[in-house]
């Protein structure tokens, strides 16, 4: 059976490796991309590039940077007393729209799910308890992974480990739906989760 | 408002421009390709570009290529009596699917639409006409655009244009639904299409 020409083919196929990208879809970006000026083609080809070689995670929080550490670890006018936890750097986008919180962060890169065989050393999370050693100043966590099994196992698994150090752990509060995901959240449930925070 | 590192704003902004990949889409597949190997990163970039320049249209027949002319056009073996004009490079895919087809192709990069303002000039018609002045030995014109308006309307011009040539043209038939798509079609429905065709 006669195929695209080769350069094609692999463009469609290395397109439908991406998530949710079908073939159909990956044949129709293609062509798209096939029917963009060169400098265009170029510039998106260069973007990827450039976004992987250029972004890693902050050596302190976690958080995806160009920088290290990254912008809000690095910024004198952050409250150093509260450090959010989050599961992802989306996460974090989505408690800075909210412009209420003006303290720290940590991400985990994930939470603990022992049904998927991930434990607390397969997280972002000996880092948080070095952080903590290394900064007395940190008075409260705020844990803000999401409110579903593996993000509520996570939560406690945060509140009994820091139960020995006196540190203050909350946890956001029910304005996020159960089993929602806090990336998707929208900024006044956010707002309410936050204000609603309690001890754990 | 806190955002994304620039390059990553960057990726999504480039990504987002692709037909049909809306923001929160681009933003999941931006993470998606931060998470990628450099190396598969790469290979993602490098196809993009690499697609965009090596392909370009036959000068003979304007389907998508890497060489000039194309594949098609250049096997000995393919029926040179028989041209099959389809509106895109994929249409030429899709006929190829069937296997029926040994002649040659021309593909238009359009059809005549008097509502958008395409006329016959506006697609690679004129030189369909040049082909046919060089090569006498083609004695049969299928018209395989699309069963729509604009598909329609291209047929009969396309049937106008050569009747003084007594070149015989002939219309796919009816097997592809009225509206449907040429591209989407099945084998199936593809072969009875063009078994029945017809002379227009
Ligand atoms: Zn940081
Ligand atoms: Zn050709």
């Amino acid at each position: 059976m006669r195929q695209y020409p080769k350069p094609l083919n692999k463009l469609i196929n290395e397109l439908s490796k991406l998530p949710g990208i079908g073939g159909k879809t990956a044949q129709r970006l293609a062509f798209h991309i096939l029917a963009l000026e060169e400098s265009e083609a170029t510039a998106l080809a260069n973007s990827i590039v450039n976004a992987k070689r250029s972004l890693h995670y902050c050596s302190v929080c976690g958080n995806l940077t160009d920088t290290d550490p990254c912008e809000i670890c690095s910024d004198e006018s952050r409250d150093r007393t509260k450090v959010c936890v989050v599961e992802t750097p989306q996460d974090v986008i989505a408690m800075e729209r909210v412009r209420e919180f003006k303290g720290l962060y940590h991400v985990l890169h994930g939470a603990i799910s022992p049904v998927e065989g991930i434990g607390p050393n397969e997280i972002n999370l000996k880092s948080l308890i070095t952080r903590l050693q290394q900064h007395d100043e940190v008075g409260e966590i705020i844990v803000a992974t999401n409110p579903n099994i593996e993000g509520e196992a996570t939560a406690m698994y945060i509140a009994r480990l820091l139960k020995p150090s006196g540190i203050k752990v909350t946890r956001i509060a029910h304005g996020i739906p159960v089993g929602g995901d806090l990336e998707y959240a929208d900024e006044v449930t956010l707002l309410k989760a936050m204000e609603g925070r309690r001890e754990i």
